[in-house]
């Protein structure tokens, strides 16, 4: 199918090809837009390209992403000291930020216990975890993961290794989303939602 | 809402949200999948970006996307001289070539006759179109250009423009598509189908 196209936007398409999610048409469609740009644009989004995969790299505290050794939360003297919440990746991170809810820091586990996939305890920064709660400032952890059965197997894990430890450790609450009918609920998610039912 | 991320991540999705057909999310999705990438494999995507910009031109006869003053198809002796098909764009072209049905040359008008775009008739390569027709061994004109009423208007125009000139003037046809039912079918497709009715 790509013979038809000259090479180097052959190329070019096959490269738009690899992102997630976008196939064959919408890669074409976004590599005849970029011929179709300024040198200078296009210049700029190659220069992006390389700039944030030399520059991105994680904080070597709670692993989201970050250009120096602390991430700008890490170093965000106006954070509450006594929360932390664990996260997945660090697009969770992003979310939680999004609510302006939440002032405590994080520490992103960059990923979850997945035996399916082969990715057990030790593939997570589990360790870092536990190093950092020796900070007796903390209070509280929350586990922001995600209600499926490896943020569930994740969950219990962190709950089992953190039980020597007196410290208050919760999660995120499940049940309907805001603005949702309970007919359309799924079924799992309605049964999480009485599970996590609260006093009136 | 960009401000969450660190600065060459949140530049990174901006670019990718000015692609045709990425939202915010997806921009994101693709800028931390760019980062997970290795170095090697960022660099040739950049470079396959500034490769294209800097490489692709349009052929000087046909107007298709070309890296030489004439475009492949052009320059092919295998090719049957007898006809030319009109195309708005070279998506259209790239469509045609993938049926393996029409071993004729093309013609790339890049655009539609559109008043309400202010697109007139001298936006497009309708005097490239006229010069072309001189040569004598060509039969015919095949319009393939949209079932939309800038492609009815073009086509218009076209057969007006070539009055003069004694040549076969024809448009592919527009009807139900295959394997489609007709109770699905729009009715001005369907009025379509049934104007362009043939003999069985």
């Amino acid at each position: 199918m790509m013979s038809y196209y000259t090479q180097p936007l052959a190329r070019l398409i096959e490269e738009f090809q690899k992102l997630p999610g976008v196939g064959p048409k919408s890669a074409q469609r976004i590599a005849f837009h970029i011929i179709r740009q300024s040198n200078t644009a296009v210049e700029q989004f190659a220069s992006a390209l390389i700039d944030a995969k030399e520059k991105v790299n994680f904080c070597e505290q709670c692993f989201n992403h970050s250009t120096t050794p602390l991430c700008e939360i890490c170093l965000d003297k106006d954070r509450q000291t006594s929360q932390l919440c664990v996260v997945a990746e660090p697009k969770d991170l992003y979310a939680l930020e999004r609510t302006h809810e939440y002032r405590g820091f994080y520490h992103v586990l960059q990923g979850l216990i997945s035996p399916l996939e082969g990715i057990g305890p030790d593939d997570l920064k589990l360790r870092a975890l536990l190093r950092r709660l020796e900070d007796t400032t903390l209070t509280e952890v929350i586990l922001a993961l995600p209600p499926s059965v490896e943020g569930d197997t994740t969950s219990l894990y962190i709950a089992r290794l953190l039980k020597p430890i007196e410290i208050k450790l919760t999660r995120i609450a499940f049940g309907l989303p805001v603005g949702s009918e309970l007919e359309y609920a799924d079924s799992v998610t309605l049964s999480r939602a009485m599970q996590g039912r609260q006093a009136v």
